[in-house]
């Protein structure tokens, strides 16, 4: 990896990172924020994955979460939403699929299939890097997400459970194969064969049987833009009940889709985080 | 005033407001924070004057400043750095002259006197109405900023020590009419007279013998690349400590110019005030 920001943060250091990466097969950007701690010893980590049109720089900027990562002891990593570059495909007159929209899937369908492998990048390849190369502890971690990104922190928790101690989001897409906007994004992703889409489905996952063996915590603001039509979070709470999922989803009232929502509850999801990693 | 946005946070209210400014002569964009205890009565606020480039959104998306004040009970206001409009000059490739710099003076010279009076702004006009249409208390303030906002700040507070409660600055601009680029900039607005500038230079007020009934607070990075070269802050403490103003010049080791670092401290100079404000 190649460091190219360092920027002091609340006595830590936000960093921005170049690397190749083989999962995505192209240069990857992203932050890491190293709280005081990590000038002691390994840190344990929480990811936050960002959502549609976002790069790293996002959260890093707008969800005044670097104090709270600072106060717990806590790296934060930022990913990027998808690989980049000139020879990744793209769909520039969209911005729900291509670059800034890799929906944290892994792509079977051309073009996309070379590059667009963003849940292996997310979940095995970028958390082996950091452990290798940053102050961050080994196999102790956990994942949120702010809408897309809450859709990929979910998937992720659902379908590698063992690599997470806890899993949180912020006005996260639950169910997007019930959604047409959603499902198209997954289709040319995935191809036509519905059940490649639902292993990418919080709803659908746990209507499948996967269990997350915690409390997964949800915040939805009451006036989010996208509530009524693409985040469907009341389909991921009756699966949960259905299939003996514990879920704390906490609906807001009066709060919307902005990052001036997730500042607002980020001190809260970290927390919970910072409890589950103590144990 | 017309609300044009009003977003939740923190329990309170982000609100987006624009009037028409007899100071400016054009139509204004501010923001406003309202905390939680607004909502049982008026409040005191934190004015925050922002630098260079900036409008009232860096500081509102940037800082991180409303968990504060919602903590604190204190409206934040952050007025737009100049005035606005088809009909305002400008030096469209210059960052530090016209639209976005407006220095916070009252300019004497044309072009720029006919709508470049943000010091009247944001000393009376905008206090007054906000006074009169928002839950804020009747002259119970304290101001902040950064930058060419701290400098704005700063000479607020010397030229109107009555209006304020408290004044603090994040690597503001001390002594402009020492540093050749900053000294153009209000040989611009306020012509060619040297007597003229030194009203708009915190340093050389305090030579003048101005004075503020209390301790400003300046918080300064070490690694600020503008610190060599442009923002003086030792003149300041020089004058401070010659003429007997009081004075808290913290140099912060590491610290660059960014907003990562107005986060770092936002919350103690928030503190700061608001505990002159209960006073």
């Amino acid at each position: 990896m190649q460091q190219i920001e360092h920027i002091k943060e609340f006595g830590g250091w936000l960093n921005r990172y170049r690397h190749r990466s083989a999962a995505c097969n192209c240069d990857m950007t992203l932050s890491v924020y190293l709280p005081p701690a990590a000038a002691e010893g390994p840190v344990p980590a929480v990811y936050y994955l960002s959502g549609l049109t976002c790069t790293d720089d996002n959260v890093r900027v707008k969800a005044g979460a670097q104090r709270y990562a600072a106060e717990l002891g806590l790296a934060l990593v930022m990913p990027d939403t998808s690989p980049r570059g000139d020879d990744v495909p793209d769909e520039p007159d969209r911005s729900d699929l291509g670059k800034g929209a890799g929906f944290y899937v892994n792509a079977t369908q051309p073009p996309w299939d070379r590059h667009y492998r963003m849940l292996d990048y997310v979940t095995d390849e970028l958390p082996a890097l950091l452990e290798a190369q940053l102050p961050v502890a080994a196999g102790v971690k956990s994942i949120t997400g702010h809408s897309m990104g809450g859709h990929g922190a979910l998937v992720a928790a659902l379908r590698r459970p063992e690599l997470y101690r806890s899993v949180s989001a912020f006005a996260p897409i639950c169910n997007p194969v019930a959604v047409g906007w959603s499902e198209r994004c997954l289709e040319a992703y995935l191809g036509d064969d519905r059940g490649a889409w639902i292993r990418y489905d919080a709803t659908e996952l746990i209507r499948a049987g996967k269990h997350f063996p915690g409390t997964p915590l949800i915040d939805q603001g009451t006036e989010d833009e996208f509530l009524a039509g693409q985040l469907q979070p009341q389909a991921l709470e009756a699966a949960c009940r259905a299939h003996g999922q514990a879920l704390v989803l906490r609906m807001q009232p009066g709060y919307d889709h902005s990052y001036h929502f997730i500042a607002t509850f980020i001190g809260e999801h970290l927390a919970y985080h910072a409890a589950a990693l103590a144990d």
